[in-house]
């Protein structure tokens, strides 16, 4: 019974050291980790061992066992993982809902701590938001647009803001993309972008918010008239 | 190879089959999971199957195993585990930014939204934390005061909102209780948890966020001179 429970220890211990290297970005996604002998001579356990680690990481969503061909790395946090299978689960009207609620408080938080960094990072991204409208490329629009917001939200400085919405930004993807479809809104949103960049570069809270709230209000018509 | 895909994708039906029982709540948190003899014979499945899925659980901390004694359930949702492992990593400041975009939507989303039902839980738990105030019970008040925001989160009917809600709350009791110890705020507190309580009885969404706002600044302000 005793050795049972080291030997758990023991592979929990190695699922962490994995799991650390991954979250790090040292063993980056897409990549294919080492074959089992090499854990095994690098780590000093048993390939039992090694074996039941990488097991609970492909539960855990971190990795992926490709048949015959090894064992990949396919996401690099699990705090994104849990998040994405869970908003999977929900409809959009929930998802922009949630979206809502982060970005106001994002916006507003922006607006007070922005650095020079930030505002240029604004400003390169909005560009490209409006260049990828003059020549209607839909997918340059939606990375532009994530980019845009991604951005908004690191000038909060709140780390756990930040990592929320990155985890988030695959799902967002789907709702950003349906909302760039349709065309005729495009030169709408981007007006109220400006209008929310210059809020958080004039430091002005209250402007900022109320256009995030604009262009939330914007998608859940969309929702409702798709 | 090509068995060995196949015993990953057993190990991976088996813990999905744990996880999904633990999940909807039939193994209940603080349960002890049934013996690995009796899982063997329920699932049909090898030893080391069922050895393997339960390691995976327990590395994704929804199981701890006790030497000796067993394996219990020790969470009863993975988003909650991973939320509050990385709410754990976070500054007072940061979570308390979190809460307060979190709070608003919902208190907006529950002004338009709540039923005859949310409204009576609110009224039931903004008394519970008046009589905690008058009795001077810091435990009890705080514990009112984590049911009383949940009920407005249940409120908004979202149910992406109330997961990523409800698995917080532990982080947030701490937040709560740091709060509560100040004990010459609390009837201040109260005044506010009133405000918008009725505001969310009278549809008033402006007033609701408002008044979530107010005792945002105030825990903001409690921490800054803690």
């Amino acid at each position: 019974m005793l050795q049972k429970t080291n030997r758990t220890t023991l592979v929990e211990q190695v699922a962490l050291q994995i799991q650390t290297l991954i979250e790090s970005g040292q063993w980056a996604v897409g990549a294919r980790i080492p074959a089992e002998p090499e854990l095994v001579a690098e780590l000093g356990v048993s390939r039992n061992t090694v074996r039941e680690a990488v097991r609970a990481l492909v539960h855990a969503g971190l990795l992926a066992t490709k048949q015959g061909d090894g064992t990949y790395v396919c996401s690099a946090s699990i705090l994104g993982v849990v998040l994405q299978r869970r908003i999977k689960q929900s409809s959009l009207l929930e998802t922009l809902e949630l979206r809502d609620a982060l970005e106001q408080e994002a916006a507003r938080l922006a607006a007070i701590r922005r650095t020079q960094e930030d505002m240029d990072a604004m400003l390169l991204h909005l560009d490209t938001c409006d260049k990828a409208v003059l020549e209607g490329n839909i997918v340059s629009y939606a990375q532009a647009d994530i980019q845009l917001h991604q951005t908004i939200v690191e000038a909060t400085h709140n780390s756990l803001f930040i990592d929320l919405y990155e985890h988030m930004t695959d799902a967002l993807r789907t709702s950003v993309e349906s909302v760039a479809e349709m065309k005729t809104h495009s030169n709408f949103y981007q007006q109220i972008h400006r209008e929310l960049v210059e809020a958080i570069i004039e430091q002005d809270s209250a402007k900022a918010t109320g256009a995030v709230h604009k262009y939330i209000e914007l998608s859940r018509e969309g929702l409702h008239s798709s």
